[in-house]
């Protein structure tokens, strides 16, 4: 019997409904044996970049799989359901809405992509609401268990998939300036700026003023906590080299009501 | 050596404390090579008439195995705690207090129930206040190895099981009204009114009136998010065919300050 | 082939971030075929004393294998990483911080503790934020693999363990004062008492005063919920023998607003 291959998780499902624990089930049941691993469940709700910069971030540390990712507002449209596999031999299941797409490329491209189209693989009806269960965890089964990405559905075009605008940091009248992208338990808030652009930007300083609306505060650059005193604010590299904006032991969402999307402005000094 | 079962378990323990580990580990321990699957710990605590129809709902979708259900405000009464083996196949472990009733019925009706008295397969000392640990994960670690039910305590009549009353639909004064059964991530607010029956009452009607204490709101009935504006209400089919109240792209939840339990009238218009 | 160890993760990671699904894929890609068990990721962020009575505490419950705990505020500095085996077969991989030092006495204590610096061993470069990823999951999955634990670096004396100080039980003044060292879901409050202190405190008084701050309260002893009225207060012996301060079908952490640390007074009367 050939072995399976691990399913992976990454949605915006939460952990306190059904969702999750239902596709996990939908998997057992059509390919029993295979591991599954629930990588997050907690993206915010339909926040397509925030899950496509998690779902990039987090892969090197994941077992070759089928990876099945799902932030789908337009669930019940017509935009296509997707399985896609790579290089590397991993395979992305979800919405073609450019959530996979950073993923895609870091697995080193794709060489096949479908449409989920086959109503065999499919768990009939299909709610307009729930692919999740309904369609991609069924072809996640199918794949897992060995089965041809080509049943699943016909093939599209690789440059046909939807792309997703990844933010980026910019320079604006002196300042860097980079977008929130994620905020953590810790409140640790992750800005799209990587560790290179603000080292390649600050020259050295090791001391910033960080702007966000109309406020400025005095910044350390660090790359522990543990270098700045109890409450210190600091702009920290974190584990997937974004640049994070942190309270020592406290907790900056809190401190500057940051949310996904909000601009924040940093200064030499 | 046998197959193991997998054991699924859903619970009102949430996912903070340590209670739903506890279960699986203790499975691990007597079971070990079961998988487990954490259908939910999201029911809201001790609301057994939201247990009872996620635990029935969610029943399609579960491979055939062991269901751990625990919602039991009366833990530490003389209420029993019971395994009940059923037709198709599954097993369910859990208080006597209706929770596992409406799944016992549509995985085919019990064969044989027993209550869970014998000390060989009871964690002693048996905590008061946590049988989930105690009592239902060895009984069903004991199930998915192979054990006999029999073995896990005297039979018990299965009439003698609690039954527990399950909200529906009611027509008053012109309107058809239902309760809140439960609320998801996202806001949207379940009702005990089902596919069918709102179908019948409207008879075409697209477009209908939605009262919540004294005050009334306009919404569409569709069977997709995308087909109503951003911020508009809607009544959705969910995807185990009840309806639900929504707000696309928002949270119906927060507009209406609803809870399980409360009421909802719907009039066409 | 030998079999794996399973793989047990407490931290205080939470469940909404990735932090803890990409500690089970590291393990899933160094150690395939390992179960992994989320005994819980709810510890309060960075409560150790919290953490190293929860680890503790759930121990019985839970089979033999590689215990991963994290709560690590001194992350990034020069705090150790260690492995530590213990004389009941079970492994121990965490910061050396008195996290892990509770458990390792309950295991039967430690036979041989390593610093983890073996590079060929972690994840490289390892992030100085987040060694659950980098270092401690990659050792687990070593182990869980049936590695060695002196390949994990070199041997440290066992009695150079950090400790922590765990909070217990006193009298002052007539009054049996202990500390609040988790809440959980339901809002039960578990303080610093054993069952025997409190039992042979009271001597038979089965009614007590308990005093908050300036605040004092009638509570029942009692060791079920049920034994007292909805909404009254009562003294319970939780399932991990802990007194605990509850409200039947209420929520003693809101009514009383206790976190952590308070001091909480009890008399007979």
């Amino acid at each position: 019997m050939p072995q399976t291959l691990p399913v992976l998780f990454l949605t915006d499902f939460g952990r306190m409904d059904d969702f999750a624990g239902v596709c996990h089930a939908v998997v057992a049941q059509r390919a029993p044996g295979s591991d599954v691993i629930h990588v997050t469940h907690g993206i915010d709700p339909q926040d397509i970049v925030q899950g496509a910069l998690m779902l990039r971030n987090t892969l090197p540390y994941t077992p070759i799989g089928v990876h099945v990712a799902v932030v789908d507002p337009g669930v019940g449209t017509d935009r296509r359901g997707l399985a896609v596999a790579c290089a590397d031999g991993r395979y992305f299941v979800g919405p073609d809405n450019g959530l996979l797409v950073p993923a895609i490329q870091m697995a080193g491209g794709a060489t096949r992509a479908v449409s989920l189209e086959s109503a065999a693989h499919r768990i009939e009806p299909v709610s307009p609401t729930f692919h999740g269960r309904d369609i991609f965890a069924p072809a996640a089964a199918h794949l897992a268990s060995g089965g041809d990405v080509g049943e699943l559905g016909p093939d599209v075009s690789l440059e046909s998939l939807v792309t997703v605008d990844v933010p980026g940091a910019s320079v604006e009248r002196g300042a860097l300036v980079g977008q929130v992208w994620h905020v953590d338990r810790f409140g640790n808030v992750a800005l799209s700026i990587d560790a290179e652009t603000l080292h390649g930007f600050l020259s050295g300083h090791a001391r910033v003023e960080v702007q966000v609306r109309n406020d400025r505060y005095f910044a350390a650059v660090s790359d522990t906590y543990a270098n700045v005193r109890e409450g210190g604010l600091l702009l920290l590299i974190d584990s997937y080299g974004s640049v994070t904006l942190s309270v020592n032991r406290g907790d900056a969402r809190s401190m500057f009501r940051l949310a996904s999307g909000d601009s924040v402005r940093i200064s030499a000094c």
